[in-house]
């Protein structure tokens, strides 16, 4: 029996990095370290200086990422008290789109000192929403001139995306985007640090850059369209060189080696998103299996055979999950959020007086009360849309709403058809997919909200007539990664050839299973009904008041 | 000059009688004093008995009335150091439509040993809701027979009137029925008993018992329509002679004087309801002016020159509410009702705690934090029918709806979108009356409500864009008894001739006037704009979605 290898999987997150040291053989999680990021956010003030930052204006500073390698390898390393020369491979997931302005070298903008007071200079984080303006224009040009990769992207090109994000640097900061040779994705720029080759990922490419396999990115007239300055954006910032997931993107260099504690010449992954790297890590290798990643929000993925436009989808990508697939991806925008503004803004004291008594969280509490009622109960119907609908309806300016409240309405009740509105809302995004020829048969959880709330995972269940499964890693970004890392390997060093190979054996599921009870599921199907009829009547605009009230809303706010 | 003279007014409410002595020629309230019914609403069991009552039975003893006389106007007189023979008259209001069944000479039936233990014997109390089933019936045949006049009630009549509640005890006990020589209202009974006459009075007939002064009760036809049995009700069990408010029913008989302390001989004013008793107590004697009774509902009243029909009025009745005038009554069936539900189920902890610390109401605190909000800046529209929707749509089955929450959504924004929506309710009734030629100029306003909440009379005013006073009275209903006592009295007696030369001198209002300030009315008509969109598509049910929920929660609960 030859001696144990491992790999090491690194999720760069929104607040934080998160490794974890991986048994190749058994995908046992031998080690984990989290290395919360020095300047986190910078959303009011830039790091060094008084300069306020606009609102809607979220940046990082790219050498966090670098000490998070620095810090958090070593860390894996010795708490597993695992050999360098065992670890056989690297791999990185990050959020996207999160972009990083550097020189051809590589060098981050912020990090040379004629830049270091531009924001513009920074990385400019996923949740950045600056750049909305640019984004509307950039969607009203691509409609007006029939781009065909437009209703691949559900319709709308989102302001956190790539060439939004690129065009408010060229608006606001000239001379930020004339000194940027690249502009390239954290996921990307990561991996170029590990293996001093820059190459860019399908994923991201697909997602976030418009790009597609065939076609490649959208055409310099169409960027000539949006400024003239714009016309060679591709040629001049990005590169056309896509590599798909599964590949090896290079190895650690001398430096890396010395940074990280890991040998030079280990097998560095090519670059990953940390949604879409949960999906192996839950089993899920093949079509007509979808993956839920479950939190703040739900992010939606799930592979085809074919390409096809399914409305308010957030992108259809070649490779952008799993090589070999078309991968699509949807989203829910709030639901953990939801209700955590609920429990927030809505859960009266004596409630909350229950649960210090009973030493129960108020979730707990709430969840034991909502699940003794039974479907319909509560006399209640909501929209989930307090933080807008990404997908199918893809618009921000929709807003939450709960109707059928008596003087007999109770807590628990709100806090069920909160539930299940987000069940209904993860329902259609299924429907959606399955109509359209993109099978959904199965669904498989991960993140924080299966893990602490089985009445909703039973809602779910029963709502959508699907069994739900749920991956068994609490963190399965930095598995998948360390699958991936497998995988880039390769059998030869120890590794697998295929991230199926892989997942086969690192990856797996908890034993416990929500199966739908066709009753209830019977029942919630009167219920879905009334919420289709709602979802129309308000999102598709045939009465525009949450638009109005919004618009009412921010003229207050102004005025 | 003569000496002072006095008059006691007696309103006898759902929990307790209250009566207030009062100087005829100032209005001012010498004393008053509370009689709490020992047995209170009965609703769970009848009293001396371990008999359950159905569910929406709601009944009273009709002796705790007597009772009240016997302990208040002795109370009155003694706390004003007032002389009996310088009381002039006595009034009364009351609860409506409560029914007492009794002999010919008015003996209670359920003060006869053989009745005692029958739930139908005893009086039924204004919210006893157990006749929907002959209400729903009545209405359905008096629809097939094109009856006259329904439209002059809103096209429905309510389960809490007259005759449903008449032939549900024909229906689950006929011998009761055939016992009671009379089911009267408490507002005629009580003046019996002082007076040893039976009288009715318009106002419960017209807006109760459906009677009209020009064509009188519905035909015997129509009664032979329901039952047979009921085709000679009117001319049975009730009394056609009916006497306008304004009137002296008699005179306090001898052994009404040995029970209260009062003078025979002294006046006594035809009976009353406690809504419609309070509009000269806020001054109004004609028409133009609008009162609204603001408590746990709102009930609205104007006066008219002529009988028109309006969508969803309550009734129209010719000397209902002043004598010589068209009354016209609308009502909100949940109004603070609504904001005690808010408060209790749904405002956070941390509020409370504030709220604690700051020593004020919790009410106080969440009228301080939506008072600083523009109009608009909640971003929230909401329908305030969590009790249903008396005016204009008569509806029960109509529930609450709030509409634009998003995760920045705070509990005083959804507090003040539920008291603009009881606002957008008030001005849908403003608007109904006045454009249908009943004019409503100005508003008047008593009750607890106004006394309470100063964000919310400017709402009201600003979203009515109309002028909002208040009753110096914190007792209104009490008050007007008193006045038409005096009227009841004559001027012969030291009294008046007309409620109109009594509001003059007795009835008054606070100094403080809410004036609409008229940008935020033109604010307020772009929200008004779509709260009326909402009203149509849930009230009218091109939506019918609120009777499909309520319906799904009565199945499950009885599943």
């Amino acid at each position: 029996m030859a001696t144990a290898k491992f790999t090491i999987g690194i999720d760069f997150g929104t607040e934080s990095a998160r490794a974890v040291l991986v048994n190749v053989r058994t995908g046992e999680e031998l080690a984990s370290a989290v290395h919360p990021y020095a300047d986190g956010v910078i959303d009011e003030k830039l790091p060094g200086t008084t300069r306020r930052l606009d609102p809607d204006t979220a940046l990082q500073n790219p050498l966090d990422y670098i000490e998070a390698l620095k810090k958090t390898i070593p860390a894996v390393l010795k708490k597993a008290k695992v050999r360098p020369e065992d670890v056989i491979g690297v791999g990185t997931d990050f959020t996207a789109c999160t972009v990083v302005p550097c020189k051809r070298d590589g060098t981050p903008l912020m990090a040379l000192k004629q830049y270091r007071k531009n924001p513009h200079a920074w990385v400019k984080l996923w949740k950045h929403h600056a750049a909305q303006p640019e984004a509307d224009r950039l969607n009203e040009i691509a409609r007006e001139r029939g781009e065909p990769w437009l209703p691949f992207y559900g319709g709308k090109i989102s302001s956190e995306w790539l060439f939004p994000k690129i065009w408010q640097v060229l608006n606001e900061a000239p001379e930020i985007y004339e000194a940027a040779d690249r502009f390239i994705e954290g996921a990307d720029w990561i991996v170029w640090q590990l293996t001093g080759v820059e190459k860019r990922n399908s994923c991201t490419a697909g997602y976030k850059a418009i790009w597609d396999s065939e076609t490649g990115y959208p055409s310099d007239d169409f960027f000539k369209a949006l400024d003239p300055r714009l016309e060679h954006v591709v040629d001049e910032k990005l590169m056309c060189d896509i590599t798909p997931l599964g590949q090896k993107a290079g190895e650690v260099t001398e430096r890396a080696a010395a940074l990280t504690g890991l040998r030079p010449g280990t097998a560095v992954a090519i670059g990953n998103v940390d949604a879409h790297v949960s999906v192996p890590a839950v089993t899920v290798t093949d079509v007509g299996k979808m993956v839920m990643i479950m939190g703040t929000s739900i992010c939606h993925m799930v592979c085809g055979h074919e390409k096809v436009a399914c409305e308010g989808m957030c992108g259809v990508v070649k490779d952008g999950i799993l090589p070999g697939f078309w991968g699509y991806e949807a989203g829910q925008s709030g639901v953990g959020d939801v209700f955590a503004w609920y429990v927030k803004n809505a859960v009266p004291a004596a409630y909350e007086a229950e649960a210090r008594r009973r030493k129960m969280d108020i979730h707990q509490l709430l969840e034991e009360k909502a699940a003794r009622l039974k479907v319909g109960e509560s006399g209640l119907l909501a929209l989930d849309w307090f933080n807008g609908n990404r997908s199918i309806l893809v618009n921000a300016n929709l807003t939450g709403l709960l109707v059928g409240m008596s003087l007999g309405t109770r807590p628990e009740h709100i806090y069920r058809a909160l539930i299940e509105a987000t069940a209904f809302g993860t329902y259609k995004i299924i429907e959606n997919f399955h109509r359209n020829g993109v099978p959904v048969n199965e669904v498989f959880c991960c993140g924080g909200l299966p893990e602490k709330n089985k009445l909703l995972m039973q809602i779910y269940s029963d709502v959508t007539g699907r069994e739900m499964r749920i991956g068994r890693s609490a963190q399965a970004g930095a598995l998948g990664s360390a699958m991936f890392a497998a995988v880039a390997a390769g059998s030869v060093r120890g590794g697998y050839d295929s991230i199926q190979d892989a997942a086969k054996k690192m990856a797996g599921l908890k034993r416990e299973v929500y199966r739908p009870n066709k009753e209830r599921h019977a029942q919630y199907a009167a219920l879905y009904r009334e919420y289709e009829i709602l979802h129309d009547y308000f999102g598709r605009y045939q009465n525009p008041v949450m638009k109005t009230l919004k618009a009412l809303r921010e003229k207050a706010h102004g005025g």
